[in-house]
């Protein structure tokens, strides 16, 4: 059977782990990477063997790009994409309008250029989504509570960041139940400025305003990076007039590395779809895995 | 927008739940209850208002039929309701050989007959193997832990209670974690019967023989019975090269309201499939809970 060829658009965490994903897959073929044209030459041993361009029509047919893109770029680039006839996988996590304003835009495109877009397919929104729906399938009237980490919010560290006075800053997601979350954020200052400015300044943003927010100066903020999260996901709910019905699905995992894997397992699902655009729980799980489904049915149902 | 037309075709636990989930479902209407034919003048309060019969070509049209039956009879009824034309979903719950022939069998039918079926749609076989699909597509390397219960096996409690002078028997089916399970077998004896006597033949048959099982007398075992169960699903795998990826789905339910509920969701799912066959995995989740999409989109992904 023909390998589905992909393509990697763009080289931060996202980018490296959706590489290491698509090479464990024995279903398909990097035919490369496209970056920035200014970052073509940086020597890179784990890039070594791999064609890294500017622009994806170097590359030949492609059947799938993931774009392991910053959200805010990524309704620009899918759009460009989907008008040459590729099929794109993302994981743009702006929750609400936004997603529905790309939905809106890559369904029209791609019905239009005969390609297939699955949009926010990391784990939240993504994976996280799936179990929702699920959720809300097995038990239709109840609450469903999403809590996050702990874990490193990438959003909230870059506005941390941005503060006058801070040289660099982490803001962790820490989990209080019911899905209601502190953030403890830890600063490094630049000589000379003021713990109590920085904190007021964090504190104030409409970033953090509405939740409980706790800041720290530490000497290294790199020193306590680290890419682990998780989730907790609880619904209770009622089943046709049965109350009490209790569901709890929790992870704990390396984050990109779980996005990029999801992205490439909707890589392998994008190419079976009509065109259009969907979101992760609008793909039926199976296209997610492939194989043989006689295979799967003795085995995984 | 016309509801989808139901018929329930079985009057058992999962019939009465699946009844209840049906009622609940605002875009549903039972159209009736299907019986055997000896069944149909017996009282019930349960019933009142709901047209039964014993034939299911007296309800006139009927987009799905909810197959609440034993295992054992829902190939033949499923295959007769799809030569109908009638889309059909079941819990038929016999994993492995047995899946894949009923999976052949309908998806020739549907095929042939216009009509589409989803089998073995209740929690396990079902939900749990969309989750375990999942997972799959999460961290492809690693192992999965389905550990069951405590709960009640039913077709264990039946081969325990087949066995000579046993008068009521329920078996239990204890998760002991990594996939392992004890069975807790509480039988109630015959006049004369001796214990001895039923604990071996409980113990030495091949239902039984390959696990941990114990057998207790007790006076009464209907004061046992509870319709609680779950499931504690584990996954340790890979995401890319990326090790020690951590996962965990459980529930605490009533078994019969849930798979009632599941059969419910599914009913709603299969009038929107091609003509064929699907296990739960292989359906967009979305097509289980229905409604619109950008309100989808909005609020649960």
């Amino acid at each position: 059977m023909a390998k589905i060829k992909i393509a990697v658009v763009g080289y931060g965490n996202i980018g490296r782990y959706s590489i290491q994903a698509v090479k464990a897959a024995a279903d398909m073929e990097l035919v490369g990477v496209v970056r920035r044209k200014e970052s073509l030459g940086k020597k890179d041993a784990f890039l070594e063997g791999i064609k890294v361009v500017a622009d994806i029509d170097e590359l030949g047919k492609v059947d799938a790009a993931i774009l392991a893109l910053p959200s805010r770029e990524i309704p620009a680039a899918a759009q460009k994409l989907i008008e040459k006839g590729i099929c794109t996988v993302d994981s743009f996590d702006i929750h609400g309008e936004e997603i529905l304003k790309l939905y809106k835009a890559l369904d029209a495109a791609g019905k239009k250029h005969k390609a297939a877009a699955i949009i926010s397919a990391g784990w939240d929104p993504g994976t996280d989504s799936v179990i929702r729906t699920l959720l809300l399938a097995m038990a239709p009237k109840g609450l469903t509570y999403t809590n996050f980490g702990p874990g490193m919010s990438m959003g909230h560290s870059v506005v941390a960041r941005s503060k006058k006075g801070v040289k660099d800053a982490l803001s962790m997601t820490i989990p209080l139940g019911t899905g209601i979350h502190r953030r403890d954020v830890y600063v490094e200052l630049e000589k000379g400025a003021k713990f109590a400015d920085v904190e007021k300044a964090i504190k104030t943003d409409s970033y953090f305003a509405h939740d409980d927010t706790h800041v720290h100066e530490v000497a290294c903020v790199n020193d306590l990076r680290d890419m682990g999260h998780g989730v907790l996901l609880e619904r209770k709910g009622v089943s046709g007039d049965t109350q009490n019905q209790r569901f709890s699905f929790s992870m704990s995992i390396n984050n990109p590395a779980l996005t990029g894997q999801v992205l490439c397992a909707c890589a392998r699902a994008v190419v079976k779809q009509k065109p259009g655009c969907y979101s992760l729980p609008q793909i039926a799980p199976f296209d997610l895995v492939g194989g043989d489904v006689e295979d799967f049915l003795l085995h995984t149902v």
